[in-house]
């Protein structure tokens, strides 16, 4: 496990400019000498079989920016996608400080010891600047990085939301194939990537700590709608208390939202991470929600739109990038906004004006 | 008023079509050839008078899809927009049966009382299909609709949300350029109408029924939060009781609401708009968030957000519709949407070729 984790980790850093040479004496040369042999049949061969190793290195053609790369990676994924969607993935969020990684150590060793297959995957879009905020440290999952039936991926570094969104979800394809029975996805509790991985995912994971009585204020708006359930983490000692309190304030919160499309109404628990206090309570609700979804059909139902949500979502995202990063209209848009700002120009004006430009130019 | 308004309404039912000369005798057949013969300045020196037989032109210029009709729409906006912004934009929202003509009838009736100028607008992009089933039938606002300061024009019936949002908000412009103190935009509690509603207005208003006691239930997921006040209709004899109660039931969902972007915390109010009662209390709750707003700088924070959100919004839409549109993508989609189901394509290989496709052909 140590191996294939480090050489990622390696790897994830130079993932904009392509898998390089290292400048210096590298221990992983020899693996990524053989690596270069594999044929699209031999990785699938060796991902079918489980062998991480080799998964290992289809992650990393998947987050690689090169061309052959990444034509490699897409005709592993044609050929992974037949046996991918076995697994329950599992989003997991909640603000920094909430304890995600111990929360994940613990959640994951539990079902490690329960005789399953755990992949940890990431989206965080915002790790090439902190150099990876979430899972990049290894040691904050010691008890999980060290067992068998576990993998831990860091991050994708490189690119927008959207593309490490794709990269995730690609991984999610490759960790299915080799046979993971979860899969999580870990994300950090800002901006777009909640949305991204909710779109990804059976069921999404809100992880809170109880505070002062307004922990609700500090959730932001739709974060709670999107989860299937809610998780107060520190429930031990002194703190059950005020745990107990702040599972009230979410139950009740919870009670007063519509029902959700998947019919099911969100639960809150308490645990404490740190002592591995009711974990199994956690994994009991989740494995009752995939019951309850896939009784009444919408967890093919979910998965579907997932599936066509991810191709539009990627159509949509590249109309729009082509046309943004036009080097026309990089010049055009903020001259038009100061127009629309000002009283100038009405915003459809502004609109069929960039337009008439891009399409002019093409 | 009784003469635009049917003139108006004539029009509107002819819009995709551009405006045409009526088959049969047409009573307003001399004002329509005298509209022809406006200038831009014309159109925008009656606009600025108050002139309302001209507006109601100038707008069913807007709504006509002729491209001379759209061009002489598009100079008068372009030579209003110095003289709109000054109105008070609000959006009015509830499900059919929540007596929203009633109510908007009366909150209109109250407000040209106090010598104020409204415009009622309407966003309900069914309306082709349902022949207008919001503002459609005059006699729904039978008060306001014979006031001197009112002006009541249905919702746009041709094309998307997209197309009917655009000329709404264009509307708005023409209308705040004719002197209006307060413009309500009326939509039907279905479908994306009402996020169109709330990117365009200064206060969203969600008029609610008592019922059971569950009319939490009923609520969309996400109206609530758009909501800037939330009013219990028909608390009138037997129903206050009930409405009370469906009071309380509101503001402890929205206490537990985190705090939204305006710093405004949501008030629910009780009332009746048959019975004229406690009208003022919901106009008086309109005026203290405008000055809270207007005081904490969030007001024209959010109006520059709104129209650079149309500007974006609208190249966004074209890029999309210029895509899906396009012949050999209408083909090419279903085939592609069948191979991402069936596991045989992932998602972000479909989307590849798809734009591969459009680009070529480009």
């Amino acid at each position: 496990m140590k191996h294939h984790e480090n050489e990622s980790k390696y790897l994830g850093l130079n993932v904009n400019k392509g898998v390089e040479t290292p400048p210096t004496i590298n221990p992983y040369l020899k693996s990524k000498k053989k690596r270069k042999k594999y044929t699209v049949e031999e990785y699938v061969d060796e991902i079918l079989k489980g062998n991480i190793t080799v998964l290992s290195q289809a992650v990393t053609l998947v987050e690689s920016s090169r061309e052959d790369h990444q034509e490699l990676a897409q005709a592993i994924i044609e050929k992974c996608l037949p046996h991918a969607g076995n697994s329950i993935r599992v989003g997991i969020t909640g603000v920094p400080g909430a304890g995600k990684s111990t929360s994940i150590d613990s959640f994951g060793v539990h079902l490690c010891k329960q005789g399953k297959k755990l992949a940890v995957l990431a989206i965080d879009p915002s790790s090439e600047r902190s150099k990876g905020s979430i899972l990049g440290d290894k040691t904050r999952m010691e008890r999980l990085s060290v067992m068998e039936s576990a993998f831990i991926r860091p991050s994708p570094t490189a690119g927008s939301l959207g593309g490490v969104a794709r990269k995730t979800r690609e991984s999610i394809i490759l960790c299915e194939a080799a046979g993971f029975d979860y899969i999580f996805v870990e994300t950090v509790g800002v901006g777009q990537s909640e949305t991204a991985v909710h779109s990804m995912v059976d069921f999404f994971l809100l992880i809170q700590l109880a505070g002062t009585g307004d922990e609700l204020q500090g959730i932001k708006r739709g974060i709670m709608e999107m989860a299937d359930g809610i998780v107060i983490n520190k429930a031990d000692g002194d703190n059950i208390g005020k745990a107990n309190i702040a599972q009230n304030h979410f139950k009740n919160a919870l009670h007063l939202f519509p029902p959700a499309e998947s019919g099911w109404t969100p639960e809150v628990l308490t645990y404490s991470g740190y002592y591995d206090l009711r974990i199994a309570e956690i994994w009991d609700m989740v494995d009752s929600y995939i019951a309850f979804v896939k009784e009444n059909g919408y967890f093919d139902v979910k998965r579907n739109k997932q599936s066509t949500y991810w191709m539009y979502e990627t159509i949509n995202e590249r109309l729009r990038n082509d046309f943004y990063r036009n080097e026309k209209i990089e010049q055009l848009m903020p001259t038009l906004e100061r127009e629309v700002l000002g009283n100038k120009k009405s915003s459809f004006i502004a609109a069929k004006e960039a337009l008439d430009a891009y399409y002019d130019e093409m």
